[in-house]
Protein backbone atom coordinates (compact mmCIF):
# COMPACT_ATOMS: atom_id res chain seq x y z
CA UNK A 1 0.00 0.00 0.00
CA UNK A 2 1.10 3.27 -0.89
CA UNK A 3 1.59 6.18 1.60
CA UNK A 4 -1.16 8.22 -0.42
CA UNK A 5 -3.30 5.06 -0.12
CA UNK A 6 -3.26 5.08 3.46
CA UNK A 7 -4.18 8.92 3.37
CA UNK A 8 -6.96 8.23 1.64
CA UNK A 9 -8.36 5.70 3.99
CA UNK A 10 -7.58 7.83 6.93
CA UNK A 11 -9.48 10.70 5.15
CA UNK A 12 -12.29 9.00 3.97
CA UNK A 13 -15.80 8.53 5.68
CA UNK A 14 -17.29 5.75 3.76
CA UNK A 15 -14.83 2.46 2.53
CA UNK A 16 -16.80 1.10 -0.62
CA UNK A 17 -15.21 -2.52 -2.51
CA UNK A 18 -15.30 -6.08 -2.75
CA UNK A 19 -16.21 -7.72 0.41
CA UNK A 20 -12.58 -9.61 0.34
CA UNK A 21 -10.85 -6.40 0.02
CA UNK A 22 -12.72 -4.53 2.78
CA UNK A 23 -11.95 -7.35 4.88
CA UNK A 24 -8.51 -6.67 4.48
CA UNK A 25 -9.00 -2.83 4.89
CA UNK A 26 -11.16 -3.41 8.07
CA UNK A 27 -8.03 -4.62 9.98
CA UNK A 28 -6.21 -1.57 9.35
CA UNK A 29 -9.40 0.87 9.94
CA UNK A 30 -11.73 -0.60 12.20
CA UNK A 31 -13.97 2.09 12.98
CA UNK A 32 -14.84 3.29 9.47
CA UNK A 33 -17.92 2.76 7.65
CA UNK A 34 -17.98 0.24 5.11
CA UNK A 35 -20.22 -1.06 2.00
CA UNK A 36 -19.13 -4.29 0.60
CA UNK A 37 -21.08 -6.16 -2.31
CA UNK A 38 -19.79 -9.52 -4.10
CA UNK A 39 -17.84 -10.57 -7.26
CA UNK A 40 -19.84 -8.95 -10.50
CA UNK A 41 -21.48 -6.25 -8.74
CA UNK A 42 -18.95 -3.78 -10.26
CA UNK A 43 -21.30 -1.73 -11.24
CA UNK A 44 -23.65 -1.38 -8.37
CA UNK A 45 -20.47 -1.11 -6.36
CA UNK A 46 -19.49 1.83 -8.40
CA UNK A 47 -22.95 3.33 -8.34
CA UNK A 48 -23.21 3.56 -4.81
CA UNK A 49 -19.73 4.67 -3.69
CA UNK A 50 -20.78 7.94 -6.24
CA UNK A 51 -24.31 8.20 -4.78
CA UNK A 52 -22.79 8.51 -1.62
CA UNK A 53 -19.68 10.97 -2.77
CA UNK A 54 -22.72 12.79 -4.35
CA UNK A 55 -24.31 13.25 -0.90
CA UNK A 56 -21.34 14.97 0.25
CA UNK A 57 -19.36 12.07 1.93
CA UNK A 58 -15.72 11.29 1.30
CA UNK A 59 -15.87 8.22 -0.15
CA UNK A 60 -12.83 5.76 -0.71
CA UNK A 61 -13.50 2.74 -3.28
CA UNK A 62 -10.44 -0.09 -2.63
CA UNK A 63 -9.42 -2.63 -4.87
CA UNK A 64 -6.55 -5.07 -4.93
CA UNK A 65 -3.36 -4.03 -6.51
CA UNK A 66 -3.73 -0.52 -9.09
CA UNK A 67 -7.21 0.45 -9.43
CA UNK A 68 -6.06 1.14 -12.83
CA UNK A 69 -4.99 -2.08 -14.04
CA UNK A 70 -8.11 -4.29 -14.35
CA UNK A 71 -9.51 -2.45 -11.27
CA UNK A 72 -12.23 0.12 -10.73
CA UNK A 73 -10.88 3.38 -11.52
CA UNK A 74 -12.09 2.98 -15.46
CA UNK A 75 -15.59 1.64 -14.27
CA UNK A 76 -15.58 5.05 -11.97
CA UNK A 77 -14.70 7.34 -14.52
CA UNK A 78 -16.79 6.03 -16.88
CA UNK A 79 -19.99 6.70 -14.63
CA UNK A 80 -18.76 10.36 -13.28
CA UNK A 81 -20.79 12.17 -15.66
CA UNK A 82 -24.35 10.81 -14.19
CA UNK A 83 -23.22 12.19 -10.84
CA UNK A 84 -22.13 16.34 -11.79
CA UNK A 85 -20.27 17.55 -8.84
CA UNK A 86 -18.21 14.79 -7.52
CA UNK A 87 -14.64 14.83 -7.98
CA UNK A 88 -12.72 11.46 -8.68
CA UNK A 89 -8.93 11.03 -8.13
CA UNK A 90 -7.20 8.21 -8.89
CA UNK A 91 -4.55 6.80 -6.63
CA UNK A 92 -2.13 4.38 -8.15
CA UNK A 93 -0.91 1.26 -6.56
CA UNK A 94 0.97 -1.82 -6.85
CA UNK A 95 -0.24 -4.29 -9.60
CA UNK A 96 -0.17 -7.81 -9.19
CA UNK A 97 2.24 -7.91 -11.54
CA UNK A 98 4.67 -5.27 -10.15
CA UNK A 99 4.02 -6.94 -6.81
CA UNK A 100 4.43 -10.57 -7.78
CA UNK A 101 7.84 -9.95 -10.21
CA UNK A 102 9.58 -8.91 -7.06
CA UNK A 103 8.85 -11.69 -5.48
CA UNK A 104 10.12 -13.84 -8.42
CA UNK A 105 13.20 -11.52 -8.62
CA UNK A 106 12.90 -8.80 -12.01
CA UNK A 107 11.25 -10.69 -14.58
CA UNK A 108 9.68 -7.75 -15.90
CA UNK A 109 12.80 -5.33 -16.27
CA UNK A 110 12.46 -5.20 -20.18
CA UNK A 111 9.74 -4.25 -22.14
CA UNK A 112 6.71 -6.28 -20.74
CA UNK A 113 2.89 -6.95 -21.41
CA UNK A 114 0.09 -7.74 -19.12
CA UNK A 115 -3.02 -10.21 -20.08
CA UNK A 116 -5.54 -11.11 -18.97
CA UNK A 117 -6.66 -14.83 -19.54
CA UNK A 118 -10.51 -13.99 -18.58
CA UNK A 119 -12.80 -14.16 -21.41
CA UNK A 120 -16.17 -12.77 -19.12
CA UNK A 121 -15.78 -9.52 -20.75
CA UNK A 122 -13.04 -10.02 -23.60
CA UNK A 123 -13.63 -12.63 -26.07
CA UNK A 124 -11.16 -15.29 -26.57
CA UNK A 125 -9.43 -14.87 -30.01
CA UNK A 126 -8.67 -11.30 -28.81
CA UNK A 127 -6.82 -12.53 -26.04
CA UNK A 128 -5.31 -15.34 -28.29
CA UNK A 129 -4.47 -12.71 -30.87
CA UNK A 130 -2.70 -10.69 -27.85
CA UNK A 131 -1.22 -13.69 -26.25
CA UNK A 132 -0.06 -14.70 -30.70
CA UNK A 133 1.63 -10.62 -30.56
CA UNK A 134 3.30 -10.89 -27.19
CA UNK A 135 5.06 -14.14 -28.00
CA UNK A 136 6.36 -12.91 -31.75
CA UNK A 137 7.82 -9.57 -30.48
CA UNK A 138 9.89 -11.37 -27.41
CA UNK A 139 7.81 -9.69 -24.96
CA UNK A 140 8.25 -10.80 -21.17
CA UNK A 141 4.40 -11.39 -19.87
CA UNK A 142 2.51 -10.96 -17.03
CA UNK A 143 -0.69 -13.16 -17.39
CA UNK A 144 -3.70 -11.95 -14.52
CA UNK A 145 -6.68 -14.57 -14.32
CA UNK A 146 -5.16 -17.78 -15.09
CA UNK A 147 -7.93 -20.06 -14.48
CA UNK A 148 -11.37 -20.21 -12.28
CA UNK A 149 -14.04 -22.39 -11.42
CA UNK A 150 -15.44 -22.28 -15.14
CA UNK A 151 -12.38 -21.94 -16.89
CA UNK A 152 -9.34 -24.90 -15.87
CA UNK A 153 -7.91 -25.09 -19.39
CA UNK A 154 -7.07 -21.68 -20.31
CA UNK A 155 -3.44 -21.57 -19.08
CA UNK A 156 -2.67 -25.06 -20.47
CA UNK A 157 -4.34 -23.09 -24.14
CA UNK A 158 -2.35 -19.89 -23.16
CA UNK A 159 0.67 -21.81 -23.18
CA UNK A 160 -0.02 -23.70 -26.48
CA UNK A 161 -0.64 -20.43 -28.29
CA UNK A 162 3.12 -19.45 -26.62
CA UNK A 163 4.78 -22.77 -27.50
CA UNK A 164 4.34 -22.23 -31.17
CA UNK A 165 6.66 -19.33 -31.26
CA UNK A 166 8.77 -19.01 -28.21
CA UNK A 167 11.17 -22.40 -26.76
CA UNK A 168 9.90 -24.95 -24.45
CA UNK A 169 12.74 -23.77 -21.95
CA UNK A 170 11.36 -20.24 -21.71
CA UNK A 171 11.70 -19.20 -18.14
CA UNK A 172 8.52 -18.80 -16.39
CA UNK A 173 7.21 -18.02 -12.83
CA UNK A 174 4.00 -18.32 -10.77
CA UNK A 175 3.09 -16.07 -7.42
CA UNK A 176 0.33 -17.35 -5.17
CA UNK A 177 -1.27 -14.62 -2.61
CA UNK A 178 1.03 -12.11 -4.16
CA UNK A 179 1.54 -9.85 -0.37
CA UNK A 180 -0.91 -11.59 1.21
CA UNK A 181 -1.05 -14.60 4.02
CA UNK A 182 0.09 -17.86 2.45
CA UNK A 183 2.52 -16.18 -0.42
CA UNK A 184 4.58 -18.81 -2.41
CA UNK A 185 6.22 -18.96 -5.37
CA UNK A 186 8.24 -20.90 -7.98
CA UNK A 187 9.88 -20.43 -11.34
CA UNK A 188 9.73 -23.52 -13.86
CA UNK A 189 9.36 -23.70 -18.07
CA UNK A 190 7.18 -22.89 -20.45
CA UNK A 191 6.72 -26.43 -21.07
CA UNK A 192 6.16 -27.38 -17.27
CA UNK A 193 3.85 -24.26 -16.95
CA UNK A 194 1.60 -25.71 -19.93
CA UNK A 195 1.01 -29.04 -17.09
CA UNK A 196 1.12 -26.54 -13.58
CA UNK A 197 -2.36 -26.12 -11.68
CA UNK A 198 -2.63 -22.26 -11.20
CA UNK A 199 -5.81 -21.03 -9.52
CA UNK A 200 -7.46 -17.37 -9.64
CA UNK A 201 -5.09 -15.89 -6.93
CA UNK A 202 -1.95 -16.78 -8.97
CA UNK A 203 -0.19 -14.84 -11.49
CA UNK A 204 2.11 -16.05 -13.94
CA UNK A 205 5.23 -14.69 -15.49
CA UNK A 206 6.27 -15.33 -18.69
CA UNK A 207 10.18 -14.67 -19.53
CA UNK A 208 11.35 -13.16 -22.87
CA UNK A 209 14.24 -14.59 -25.22
CA UNK A 210 16.88 -13.30 -22.05
CA UNK A 211 15.36 -14.09 -19.25
CA UNK A 212 17.48 -16.61 -17.05
CA UNK A 213 17.21 -17.96 -13.12
CA UNK A 214 20.37 -16.42 -11.07
CA UNK A 215 20.37 -17.59 -7.99
CA UNK A 216 16.87 -19.27 -7.94
CA UNK A 217 15.36 -15.53 -9.01
CA UNK A 218 13.73 -15.09 -12.09
CA UNK A 219 15.35 -12.38 -13.92
CA UNK A 220 14.91 -10.39 -17.19
CA UNK A 221 18.82 -8.91 -18.07
CA UNK A 222 18.47 -4.70 -19.60
CA UNK A 223 21.00 -5.45 -21.09
CA UNK A 224 24.20 -3.59 -19.02
CA UNK A 225 27.49 -4.85 -19.82
CA UNK A 226 28.74 -7.14 -17.37
CA UNK A 227 32.55 -7.60 -16.76
CA UNK A 228 33.87 -10.86 -18.84
CA UNK A 229 30.76 -10.45 -21.13
CA UNK B 1 5.86 5.32 -2.53
CA UNK B 2 4.95 2.43 -0.69
CA UNK B 3 4.81 2.05 3.36
CA UNK B 4 7.53 -1.51 2.80
CA UNK B 5 9.49 0.96 0.91
CA UNK B 6 10.11 3.70 3.39
CA UNK B 7 10.27 0.67 6.51
CA UNK B 8 13.41 -0.12 4.06
CA UNK B 9 14.43 2.91 3.78
CA UNK B 10 13.83 3.66 7.69
CA UNK B 11 16.06 0.40 8.31
CA UNK B 12 18.70 1.47 5.94
CA UNK B 13 22.48 2.32 7.33
CA UNK B 14 23.23 3.27 3.70
CA UNK B 15 21.75 4.75 0.44
CA UNK B 16 22.94 4.54 -2.69
CA UNK B 17 21.03 5.89 -6.33
CA UNK B 18 21.30 8.13 -9.32
CA UNK B 19 21.94 11.21 -8.17
CA UNK B 20 18.74 12.95 -8.94
CA UNK B 21 16.72 10.13 -6.89
CA UNK B 22 18.95 10.83 -3.47
CA UNK B 23 18.32 14.12 -3.95
CA UNK B 24 14.28 13.22 -3.49
CA UNK B 25 15.17 10.52 -0.73
CA UNK B 26 17.29 13.14 1.26
CA UNK B 27 14.20 15.52 1.60
CA UNK B 28 12.78 13.01 3.84
CA UNK B 29 16.08 11.55 5.30
CA UNK B 30 17.76 14.13 6.21
CA UNK B 31 20.69 11.89 8.32
CA UNK B 32 21.26 9.03 6.56
CA UNK B 33 24.50 8.20 4.39
CA UNK B 34 23.83 8.44 1.22
CA UNK B 35 26.24 7.23 -2.30
CA UNK B 36 25.19 8.53 -5.75
CA UNK B 37 26.44 8.29 -8.83
CA UNK B 38 25.43 9.86 -12.51
CA UNK B 39 23.48 8.57 -15.33
CA UNK B 40 25.41 5.31 -16.90
CA UNK B 41 26.97 4.89 -13.84
CA UNK B 42 24.61 1.80 -13.47
CA UNK B 43 27.03 -1.51 -12.74
CA UNK B 44 29.63 1.01 -10.76
CA UNK B 45 26.47 1.90 -8.17
CA UNK B 46 25.29 -1.63 -8.16
CA UNK B 47 28.83 -2.68 -7.61
CA UNK B 48 29.14 -0.30 -4.75
CA UNK B 49 25.60 -1.39 -2.65
CA UNK B 50 26.43 -4.87 -2.71
CA UNK B 51 30.44 -4.50 -1.52
CA UNK B 52 29.06 -2.33 1.43
CA UNK B 53 26.34 -4.97 1.79
CA UNK B 54 28.82 -7.65 1.88
CA UNK B 55 30.63 -5.62 4.31
CA UNK B 56 27.59 -6.10 6.64
CA UNK B 57 26.02 -2.92 5.94
CA UNK B 58 21.90 -2.51 5.48
CA UNK B 59 22.25 -0.93 2.38
CA UNK B 60 18.87 0.28 0.35
CA UNK B 61 19.14 1.31 -3.78
CA UNK B 62 16.58 3.57 -4.78
CA UNK B 63 15.51 4.09 -8.38
CA UNK B 64 12.47 6.16 -9.63
CA UNK B 65 8.96 4.03 -10.15
CA UNK B 66 9.32 0.28 -9.60
CA UNK B 67 12.72 -1.05 -9.37
CA UNK B 68 11.93 -4.01 -11.35
CA UNK B 69 10.45 -1.94 -14.39
CA UNK B 70 13.51 -0.35 -16.66
CA UNK B 71 15.02 -0.26 -13.00
CA UNK B 72 17.97 -1.79 -10.25
CA UNK B 73 16.76 -4.57 -9.56
CA UNK B 74 17.67 -7.00 -12.26
CA UNK B 75 21.08 -5.67 -12.41
CA UNK B 76 21.29 -6.32 -8.54
CA UNK B 77 20.14 -9.94 -8.94
CA UNK B 78 22.68 -10.75 -12.01
CA UNK B 79 25.39 -9.31 -9.86
CA UNK B 80 24.49 -10.96 -6.78
CA UNK B 81 26.60 -14.58 -7.16
CA UNK B 82 29.24 -12.17 -6.77
CA UNK B 83 28.92 -11.06 -3.53
CA UNK B 84 27.87 -14.42 -1.37
CA UNK B 85 26.44 -13.62 1.71
CA UNK B 86 23.99 -10.55 0.42
CA UNK B 87 20.21 -11.36 0.61
CA UNK B 88 18.40 -8.96 -1.92
CA UNK B 89 14.82 -8.26 -1.13
CA UNK B 90 13.30 -6.31 -4.24
CA UNK B 91 10.64 -4.08 -3.13
CA UNK B 92 8.15 -3.10 -5.75
CA UNK B 93 6.73 0.28 -6.33
CA UNK B 94 4.29 2.43 -8.35
CA UNK B 95 5.91 2.49 -12.12
CA UNK B 96 5.57 5.68 -14.32
CA UNK B 97 3.04 4.06 -16.29
CA UNK B 98 0.85 3.34 -12.95
CA UNK B 99 1.64 6.49 -11.84
CA UNK B 100 1.19 8.53 -14.97
CA UNK B 101 -1.92 6.74 -15.73
CA UNK B 102 -3.88 7.90 -12.76
CA UNK B 103 -3.04 10.76 -13.56
CA UNK B 104 -4.57 10.81 -17.04
CA UNK B 105 -7.75 8.74 -15.38
CA UNK B 106 -7.74 4.79 -16.27
CA UNK B 107 -6.01 4.41 -19.82
CA UNK B 108 -4.80 0.91 -18.68
CA UNK B 109 -7.49 -0.60 -17.50
CA UNK B 110 -7.55 -3.56 -20.32
CA UNK B 111 -4.34 -5.70 -21.38
CA UNK B 112 -1.54 -3.26 -22.17
CA UNK B 113 2.39 -2.93 -22.82
CA UNK B 114 5.01 -0.98 -21.56
CA UNK B 115 7.89 0.04 -24.50
CA UNK B 116 10.81 1.76 -23.95
CA UNK B 117 11.97 3.84 -26.93
CA UNK B 118 15.45 4.04 -25.59
CA UNK B 119 17.96 2.22 -28.32
CA UNK B 120 20.92 2.54 -25.60
CA UNK B 121 20.73 -1.48 -25.32
CA UNK B 122 18.39 -2.35 -27.20
CA UNK B 123 18.39 -2.12 -31.17
CA UNK B 124 15.89 0.18 -33.07
CA UNK B 125 14.71 -3.32 -35.06
CA UNK B 126 13.25 -5.06 -31.39
CA UNK B 127 11.56 -1.82 -29.96
CA UNK B 128 9.82 -1.75 -33.33
CA UNK B 129 8.89 -5.14 -33.79
CA UNK B 130 7.28 -4.64 -29.97
CA UNK B 131 5.45 -1.61 -31.66
CA UNK B 132 4.27 -3.28 -34.59
CA UNK B 133 3.07 -6.37 -32.69
CA UNK B 134 1.88 -3.93 -29.67
CA UNK B 135 -0.46 -2.23 -32.49
CA UNK B 136 -1.77 -5.35 -34.13
CA UNK B 137 -3.16 -7.02 -31.16
CA UNK B 138 -4.96 -3.57 -29.82
CA UNK B 139 -2.80 -3.16 -26.74
CA UNK B 140 -3.20 -0.10 -24.83
CA UNK B 141 0.59 0.94 -24.79
CA UNK B 142 2.90 2.80 -22.08
CA UNK B 143 6.10 4.44 -24.08
CA UNK B 144 8.82 4.95 -21.56
CA UNK B 145 11.70 7.18 -22.57
CA UNK B 146 9.93 8.95 -25.63
CA UNK B 147 13.21 11.15 -26.00
CA UNK B 148 16.18 12.09 -24.87
CA UNK B 149 18.84 14.79 -26.44
CA UNK B 150 20.50 12.18 -29.19
CA UNK B 151 16.71 11.08 -29.99
CA UNK B 152 14.50 13.67 -30.28
CA UNK B 153 12.53 12.25 -33.39
CA UNK B 154 12.03 8.47 -31.94
CA UNK B 155 8.43 9.19 -30.39
CA UNK B 156 7.39 10.42 -34.01
CA UNK B 157 9.06 7.22 -35.49
CA UNK B 158 6.99 5.35 -33.45
CA UNK B 159 3.79 7.09 -34.13
CA UNK B 160 4.65 6.54 -37.77
CA UNK B 161 4.89 2.90 -37.02
CA UNK B 162 2.05 3.12 -34.78
CA UNK B 163 0.14 4.64 -37.90
CA UNK B 164 0.03 1.87 -39.80
CA UNK B 165 -2.65 -0.14 -38.53
CA UNK B 166 -4.45 2.39 -35.69
CA UNK B 167 -6.63 4.67 -36.32
CA UNK B 168 -5.07 8.80 -36.21
CA UNK B 169 -7.82 9.39 -34.10
CA UNK B 170 -6.83 7.11 -31.37
CA UNK B 171 -6.94 8.56 -27.71
CA UNK B 172 -2.96 9.34 -26.16
CA UNK B 173 -2.40 10.76 -23.41
CA UNK B 174 1.04 12.64 -21.93
CA UNK B 175 2.43 13.23 -18.79
CA UNK B 176 5.04 15.24 -17.08
CA UNK B 177 6.72 14.70 -13.73
CA UNK B 178 4.66 12.02 -12.66
CA UNK B 179 4.49 12.47 -8.78
CA UNK B 180 6.93 15.64 -8.48
CA UNK B 181 6.92 19.29 -8.79
CA UNK B 182 5.77 20.52 -12.37
CA UNK B 183 3.43 17.40 -13.01
CA UNK B 184 1.22 18.19 -15.82
CA UNK B 185 -0.75 15.83 -18.42
CA UNK B 186 -2.71 16.39 -21.69
CA UNK B 187 -4.71 14.01 -23.85
CA UNK B 188 -4.61 14.34 -27.59
CA UNK B 189 -5.04 12.20 -30.72
CA UNK B 190 -2.03 9.71 -32.60
CA UNK B 191 -1.80 12.27 -35.38
CA UNK B 192 -1.38 14.63 -32.84
CA UNK B 193 0.87 12.76 -30.95
CA UNK B 194 3.09 12.07 -34.07
CA UNK B 195 3.81 15.84 -33.61
CA UNK B 196 4.05 16.73 -30.10
CA UNK B 197 7.78 17.50 -28.22
CA UNK B 198 7.76 14.89 -25.05
CA UNK B 199 10.68 14.79 -23.36
CA UNK B 200 12.78 12.10 -21.18
CA UNK B 201 10.50 13.48 -18.29
CA UNK B 202 7.67 12.58 -19.99
CA UNK B 203 5.87 9.25 -19.89
CA UNK B 204 3.38 8.27 -23.04
CA UNK B 205 -0.16 6.38 -23.08
CA UNK B 206 -1.61 5.38 -26.51
CA UNK B 207 -5.13 4.00 -25.98
CA UNK B 208 -6.87 0.38 -27.59
CA UNK B 209 -9.40 1.10 -30.18
CA UNK B 210 -12.08 1.30 -27.35
CA UNK B 211 -10.40 4.39 -25.34
CA UNK B 212 -12.45 7.32 -25.14
CA UNK B 213 -12.05 10.58 -23.28
CA UNK B 214 -14.94 11.55 -20.48
CA UNK B 215 -15.24 14.50 -18.60
CA UNK B 216 -11.32 15.35 -19.87
CA UNK B 217 -10.01 12.00 -18.07
CA UNK B 218 -8.67 9.22 -20.40
CA UNK B 219 -10.93 5.85 -20.07
CA UNK B 220 -10.25 2.63 -21.73
CA UNK B 221 -13.63 0.05 -20.74
CA UNK B 222 -13.08 -2.63 -19.18
CA UNK B 223 -16.16 -4.03 -20.64
CA UNK B 224 -18.51 -3.71 -18.05
CA UNK B 225 -22.23 -3.52 -19.46
CA UNK B 226 -23.81 0.05 -17.89
CA UNK B 227 -27.51 0.46 -17.97
CA UNK B 228 -28.76 1.86 -21.80
CA UNK B 229 -25.52 0.32 -23.43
Amino acid sequence: MTLRAREALEGAELIVGYSTYVRLVQRDFPHKMYLATGMRGEVDRCRMALEHAAGGEQVAVVCSGDPGVYGMAGLLLELAPEYPGVTIEVIPGVSAANGGAAILGAPLMHDWCSISLSDLMTPWEVIERRLVAAAQADFCIALYNPSSKGRQDYLRRACDVLLKTRSPKTVCGCVRNVGREGEECRTLTLQELRDAQADMLTCVFVGNSQTVVVDGRMVTPRGYRLEGQ
